[in-house]
């Protein structure tokens, strides 16, 4: 499947984008609209976010468990602006085991309300809360236009649901999980987020508010890559949510929930990958180090102590907690491997030919800088830890400093327009949803977010509509996945 | 939730199961018919079941990836005995995203054809093969009569897809897979197992040869406990999986898949539980220790330092590599602590009271043989890894050697139905469908397997038709869950 090259950035990223993901092996097409086979260099990416992710949770005293798939269709129906966000993309089993269902089934698009019925179950008393639950799941929301890890029709996440005595605890443990969130994409993607708040046009349906942590693409495009909702008393209310508090009387707990889900892996590609390819993060690399023995068949001492001198190396990078690959595969040139893991985005690669070994060095590439230099084999198993945490940091630091190089500030609706076509824009808004939608009519650019440690809006004006700023700071818009 | 009191096992094993698996916070009902939630507490078992199993198949050069959940159903007939097995089972979403669907789509009730589908496409060389894939999974399959774990509509699972250039790889294949779960059972789980093979009437839909391990669980029923399936060239026909072989001719595939489910925590709960409820084995118990500090809000200096000594014990464990939890509840007795964990199956507990501090002990209680003994607190954690290794061992044997005192031999027919009532029964069969339906109609038994290691049927003749032997060995009849 190799391609002989990617379409440049710069010429169509979204051309660039579609063939990475097939050309790295990340996914396939599959014979269902809209779904997409994750295959294994993908799935392995799903594994090391997921794990890493899980401990983060389990340490913030969540636990894991799994509910149905399927639910009740009216179910959906008891939170009405629930119902209104996700009844258009419900997958509905109408028949099963040959027979007509009595009532349709809905493929959860997310898991609210079937949770709020069993919340109601197990929570009577304030000893019962908080409930710190999360789970792992696949969930399906029927969308028109998809694209692999961006918008598919079925998709991997974690939903994490949690119940509360009162909205201040609720509110604390939003806020909580965004910055794991943030926390997460930072210390292990190396993709710096903004914190933000939601407007209420771009709210969950059913929350009262929602955080997000949006990231900039390369293309200067925002991706929303991980949501936390306080819900309020919505879900307690439509499911009956109630619990006996301290003072012996009956009360609606206050839920949130937030997700994160396979659509991050497409910040990852989009955040760093270059026109040769992905660029992974060393913290969720399937591979953090390939090394490649040159090994040309003809000299076969040469080539035995170039075979010995790789997997030594391996298993000395093994033990000092590297996930390392020996690529062994015969009928492929040096260089067309090389081409390969520079095009999967593997950090550092090694490549150890006889000369190499005489000299007892090898040559180190790095998939960043894209520079090439000879070490010592003599404590270089021990120094890559080292190396990947300094390439984890360049890679953080360089998509910090093009984020910010491209975040302009605008004071009139003029220069909005203007500068929204070239980067993200901080601008005053009065918060409301029908201005919103005018400025996404015109220009395509949404409010990411109101972010959390953003400039302040104190004496100025919306840029859109001249009235009071809706919020304490500036909002963020930006052209957005 | 507290129970009473369990159904004793002897007066109705089932009522005990259906009673347990809530009573131990395991699962609950779900408002979808025939599917259940599994609690934290049952789900932190299929984690360390998912988390060692997954280990397994990676150290036997496996990778994980994901296909999509929905199949188109026209793709189950593309193999007669596939669509025969699975078809009366589907459900099936006929509308998404407001419209009826051109096509009709399942949700899997196993991934064969879809992963046929692709694999049709990643294949081309015999340099593609092997090709070792496993995937984590929801699966679906409509079931009458549900229980929780042993037979539910929508189950989780792992399913192994394999491709190999020829019979021999996968056979060996099959048989590796078939060893990794037997090896898991009885490593991990305590739960001994007899490995064998199914007859043509028990096997997978659509395979040539399916392996399987069986446990006899403490009424004396069998309980088929994973299943590693040589598919032929069956499904590689059905979808043209086909390759170049070394000599540049175009050949099918073998295929192999095999799958492990949560039912197996259905084999853990009967394999192991006793009156007062479920024995966890400690390499996947949710805690391995739980140390219950018993204070009694008279003494507040007194209680510091009860719970000073717990938590000190319980972080020497964790350094020690030891799951334990300090049970701090309020508001609930010692002894109602001791009775819920218990029920719970936590395999040592830890009581520690004012009086053992002064004395430098505690009390060390043991889930299987329910004795006491105080212990000095010198010296405790470290001993718990070995504790609970022997604790393993013991579960082990005592499971092993129910099962081997519960196996007879049958000789004529009669004794096999005379002795099929009291547990499991080695007879010679001639392997007839026919034969194996009237006597499961008779005795509501069924061959469980041939197993791989059990007694030489030379010389004998089928119990039931006086026919020769359908197999070398004799076969292992039962009744089972």
């Amino acid at each position: 499947m190799a391609k002989q090259g990617l379409t440049p950035q710069a010429d169509d990223f979204s051309a660039w984008y579609n063939e990475i993901v097939y050309a790295a092996d990340l996914v396939d097409h599959s014979p269902v609209r809209g779904s997409f086979v994750i295959r294994p260099y993908g799935y392995a990416l799903w594994e090391h976010i997921q794990r890493n992710l899980d401990d983060m949770f389990k340490a913030t005293g969540h636990e894991n468990l799994y509910f149905p798939m399927l639910i009740p269709v009216s179910f959906f129906e008891r939170e009405a602006q629930h119902v209104e966000g996700f009844s258009p993309e419900l997958a509905v089993v109408t028949h099963a085991g040959g027979r007509e269902l009595e009532e349709p089934l809905a493929i959860r698009p997310t898991s609210e309300t079937i949770i709020g019925e069993l919340y109601a179950k197990w929570i009577q008393s304030y000893r019962d809360l908080p409930l710190l639950y999360n789970q792992w799941a696949n969930v399906m929301r029927w969308e028109l236009r998809t694209r692999p890890f961006l918008r598919t029709t079925e998709f991997l996440w974690q939903e994490g649901h949690t119940a509360h005595a009162n909205a201040d605890e609720a509110v604390e443990e939003m806020e909580r999980m965004l910055e794991v969130y943030a926390t997460f994409a930072e210390t292990f993607a190396a993709v710096p987020v903004v914190r933000g708040e939601k407007s209420a046009a771009e709210r969950f349906a059913g929350a009262e508010r929602t955080l997000t942590i949006e990231a900039m693409m390369r293309d200067r495009k925002a991706l929303q890559s991980g949501t936390s909702h306080y819900l309020g008393q919505n879900f307690a209310k439509a499911f009956n949510i109630s619990f006996n508090d301290e003072n012996n009387e009956q009360a609606f707990v206050h839920t949130t929930s937030w997700g994160f889900s396979t659509r991050f892996i497409g910040a990852i590609i989009m955040s760093h990958g270059d026109d040769a390819g992905l660029i992974l993060p060393p913290r969720l690399a399937p591979h953090q180090v390939v090394i490649v023995p040159i090994v040309r068949g003809k000299d076969a001492d040469a080539d035995t102590r170039v075979m010995d001198t790789a997997n030594q190396l391996a298993s000395d990078m093994t033990d000092a907690g590297v996930r390392v690959k020996v690529d062994t595969r015969d009928g492929m040139s040096p260089g067309w491997k090389f081409n390969e893991w520079e095009r999967k985005g593997v950090p550092l690669r090694l490549e150890i030919g006889p000369k190499d070994v005489e000299a007892g060095q090898a040559v180190l590439a790095d998939r960043l800088s894209r520079e090439k230099e000879s070490l010592p084999l003599d404590g270089l198993a021990a120094s890559m830890p080292n190396r990947l945490d300094r390439f984890h940091e360049r890679l953080f630091e360089r998509a910090r400093d093009f984020r910010d190089a491209n975040i302009q500030h605008a004071e009139t609706y003029e220069e909005l327009k203007e500068k929204v076509e070239h980067g993200w824009v901080y601008a005053t808004h009065c918060g409301d949803p029908e201005s919103e939608e005018a400025i996404q009519q015109e220009t395509k650019a949404t409010v990411r977010c109101i972010p959390l440690d953003g400039p302040s809006a104190d004496g100025t004006v919306c840029v859109h509509t001249g009235k009071p700023s809706g919020y304490p700071r500036k909002v963020l818009f930006a052209k957005a996945y």
